[in-house]
């Protein structure tokens, strides 16, 4: 069907949108020569528009000589026109899988409206070519039905963020793309200015600071669907430009923050079609760490880790008894369906616990003929063994992996695998689960740097009871922070932001700012919270990844219609390009 | 009245919502101490949030002492929870030039949720304060009540054009703003791109191309609200990043798209209560040169240039004259009402003239008793400056302003001085007329490069019948674009693009384009025309400058949240800033 009036258009229908009862319509179709085959005499011709395709048939009878020459003679992908009269299709050609497909049009006309060069791949869903060759033709790529579903997706959830958004008053406000350094800036894209020698303009990694200027300004609910730049490689889910849904709301509670977004999300899903559980559950980080080893789990599957220490300690394996003694950690995933596997397939995992940081992976095989197998279980003492196989529910056929490490490692080795374990073993993760992580604590402790960093950013607020531990014990102090994890990636996070100017200089100190730094990087800041800033807070959506997720997709390169490749020097979807000498003296720089 | 429910938030209504209907109910206010005072024992606040401002009264019979004592001492700007009773106002105390103004909130119990130093200026409308001083507190400057109206009104046009768009099937798509340059470039910013040394992204003054590609990536219908940059100085009217409400439609002829940007324009002006006659008038280019010398003329008063060439072939007057056997044009206006103007001030007018490329300033004026002044009236003639007055029909109190020059210049200079005497003169412009401008050349010719360059731009269309002039009378080519004008400024334009690859060839040779170039710099969109690119064409507003008009400001600086200026040195609204060496260094740059 037709998304819209055909109006201010050649055509009088979508090649997507007739159906049984338009037969003996006179119609006039627009759109690409899809697939052509000539056929007792007929020509037919598969006539594609973005709105689907239409079956048109030529017949030397009802054309002009010339105009049946011309349809015998349609390349692949030439434009046309065709004027005629709908018509039912016989007994047994009615095409079910077709929605136009109870119809065919006799054409009485045919205008070439242009040529096409023969296409450089298929126009056709689920091709194999590479990458780069689509990057390269990607207007061609583009008119694949799939690729047009994925932009329209994407159109849909932004429409519909944007309505929910306004019909809450929200407002939305452009804030510069030409802005100012942040005081992080180590990978800010620099631009300079020609009218200003010597000085640059730097791309936002996020409106963060103007959208809590607006809050200081007195806009009270601000969105935006802004674009944010990082100079970085460029990985399958990253880009250097992507697009945030960016909100901010004041004098609000976290709790605001999450039910306003929570309201938001349910009728961007609705818009799509997705069925999801309202209202989310809202996980402690510490319990996301417990449970699955990250801060962003995927909770459509189980194999949660459980945590060993107490079992293990002072156990014959010496791996598990000192990890312990030293205050360390040990935790074990217990991958249902891999009791079977071979001692090489099984090795095989560690290098996967390797690269989070493991310095080696035990493991206990249960056969589902009832053998045990494990380099590690001679070590452990049957006691503590029995002790495992009761706390990690253990059956024929299950295989544990373990992990002795701090409680950073330990958690990432396990998250890992158990992600690993869920694609080997294809465990289903079909459809999609939302929820909350909340309560990050607010700092972390870099014991090499002897510095403490914040866990979110320091424009957090902590809870009123926390605040004396800032400079007593950091560590303890918790965060109104949160994230929206969605199939196990961040699809948002944010805090209620610091709204007064001594606490905000408290956090900053203990970030590791020095008293000047407070004013030269910091004081804008602390000035526009001096002069009545509100409480406020809010959350930026990563709007690439969630359509990703929402498509279906594994490449967020998908669901951007111009995405940048390294491969491709393409004008349109390429790496940069060399300027010229005469641009680079024009804003006084030279290459190194 | 609140624009949104009041959920998600600390208050149970905004400072504009009370009305006399909710006398006696509880509520929850925030907001900025606006105004305060002291008066018979009562502490009286006006609480302002960005809905509008309610009276709070404290009285020291219903709050606390420590309440009633916080409330003696707020400060301006102070931001606080007030809880009360609504209760109408005394009999003469109902304001009638207030939302509230029939009712007060009685307070019960405050709460101050943040403290205010002493404001750097008033948050009142229509303050003098210098735009310095404006920008670098412009989170002061934005909980103006007249700064927060334009920024709603922004908001509002921007919803509406989308929901318009989106009503007629267009698809929102996200173009790059990291992109390559422009085959034009000169004004292009340039980014370094730190993981490729050497090479450096191009910021787009447009997505025309990306326009482009996605109509011969099938989207058929695309628009997006689109930021654009231009690497030059500053102006009242200009950013160097502006927004752009960018617009393509594939299989449509030119009246196609006037048609839907009237339909959706109607929408927009309506979406802020502004009423305008449509359909809109379609003015061919040469009568709008004709009647008011320019191709963007401010329809809202008369005043028009009457062309007089043929009236004064071989006068007296040799400055008209000649200019005649030159081949150039001789045009007047009548400014009716400065007929009585000193000598003195009449002569000032040529300042105008000279600016706009003028030798000098021919005038008649004729006073309200009859008399008759000019420098040039003894040297036309008597039948001629007869035939002038009737074609001028003139009356006492006329002042006529001539120019003899090339057409470009002629219409220019009148043009100029029309505006200029509309000011002088305080012709009434209130209201807001927009019109179509068609039918430009395809063509204009630069008689000093010897070189011929497309009026609007060489992807533009030329009619079927002028093609095969593009060769020999390059100047009677016409062309399918089209200016949408607003009160005298351009609001947007566009055209119908060519979507064949030969004839898009034969037009970029015919302006200067070289072979090698051909293939070089336009060869992406020339194999993009021969891939099967549909019809297509649009059009581009600019959304900053539609703002300003309908908002009634005289600079887009005051419908956008964080303009940059030259002066202001801020973070948020200022010039660029230097850059660290390391930052340069990451980038492998070296400034001159």
């Amino acid at each position: 069907m037709a998304d819209f009036k055909n109006e201010y258009c050649m055509h009088t229908h979508t090649c997507g949108e007739l159906r049984a009862a338009d037969v003996d319509a006179q119609v006039v179709l627009t759109g690409w020569v899809w697939h052509n085959r000539d056929h007792g005499g007929l020509i037919f011709v598969d006539l594609r528009d973005r709105d689907g395709y239409t079956q048109c048939v030529f017949d030397p009878d009802c054309v002009t000589a010339d105009e049946f020459h011309i349809a015998e003679h349609l390349g692949r992908e030439f434009v046309i026109e065709v004027k005629g009269t709908v018509r039912a299709r016989g007994e047994g050609s009615v095409n079910p899988n077709m929605a136009t497909g109870e119809i065919e049009v006799l054409a009485n006309a045919i205008k070439v409206l242009n040529t096409s060069v023969t296409p450089p791949f298929s126009i056709e869903d689920g091709i194999e070519t590479d990458e780069t060759t689509r990057m390269k033709w990607r207007y061609m790529d583009l008119r694949r039905p799939e690729m047009y579903k994925s932009l329209f997706l994407r159109h849909t959830v932004a429409q519909a963020m944007r309505g929910a958004l306004n019909a809450r008053g929200f407002l939305e406000v452009e804030t510069p793309i030409l802005a100012n350094s942040t005081p992080e800036g180590a990978r800010d894209y620099i631009v300079p200015s020609r009218p200003n020698p010597g000085k640059f303009y730097a791309l936002p990694q996020s409106p963060q600071q103007f959208k809590q200027m607006l809050m200081c300004g007195g806009i009270e609910r601000y969105y935006q669907i802004a674009r944010c730049f990082r100079d970085e490689d460029l990985r399958a889910d990253r880009q250097p430009e992507f697009t945030q849904v960016d909100i901010e709301m004041s004098f609000v509670n976290r709790d605001d923050v999450l039910q306003m977004m929570e309201d938001v999300m349910a009728e961007v899903l609705a818009a799509v079609g997705v069925e999801h559980e309202f209202p989310l559950q809202r996980m402690p980080w510490k319990e996301a760490m417990d449970r699955f080893g990250c801060d962003r789990p995927d909770t459509r599957f189980g194999m949660e880790l459980v945590e060993l220490t107490d079992i293990v300690r002072g156990c014959g394996f010496g791996v598990f008894s000192k990890a312990v003694e030293a205050g360390n950690i040990v935790k074990a995933i217990n991958a249902k369906g891999a009791g079977d596997w071979s001692r090489g397939d099984i090795e095989k995992l560690a290098d996967v616990a390797a690269a989070n940081g493991a310095k080696g992976m035990a493991w206990i095989a249960y056969t589902t003929d009832g053998k045990e197998k494990s380099p590690i279980i001679k070590f452990l003492g049957e006691e503590v063994h029995e002790a495992i196989k009761k706390a990690m529910n253990v059956e024929p056929g299950d295989l544990l992996l373990f992990a002795a490490d701090t409680f950073a490692i330990a958690n990432a080795v396990l998250a890992a695998l158990r992600l690993h374990m869920a694609d080997l073993l294809g465990i289903d993760r079909s459809g999609h689960a939302l929820l909350w992580v909340v309560d990050f604590p607010m700092f972390n402790y870099d014991p090499e740097e002897k510095k403490y960093a914040a866990e979110h950013h320091p424009f957090t607020m902590v809870p009123e009871e926390d605040i004396e531990k800032i400079e007593t014990a950091p560590l303890e102090v918790g965060s109104y922070s949160y994230d929206l994890v969605m199939d196990g990636f961040e699809a948002g996070g944010g805090t209620i932001r610091v709204h007064n100017a001594e606490l905000q200089k408290r956090i900053l100190r203990r970030v590791g700012v020095s008293e000047e730094d407070l004013e030269v990087k910091f004081g804008h800041l602390l000035h526009a919270l001096e002069l009545g800033a509100p409480p406020h807070g809010g959350i930026a959506l990563g709007l690439d990844r969630l359509c990703m997720l929402l498509a279906g997709k594994d490449s967020i390169r998908d669901v951007i219609a111009f995405p940048k490749t390294s491969s491709a020097a393409d004008p349109m979807t390429g790496a940069p390009n060399v300027v010229s000498g005469r641009q680079l003296k024009e804003v006084n720089l030279r290459i190194l």
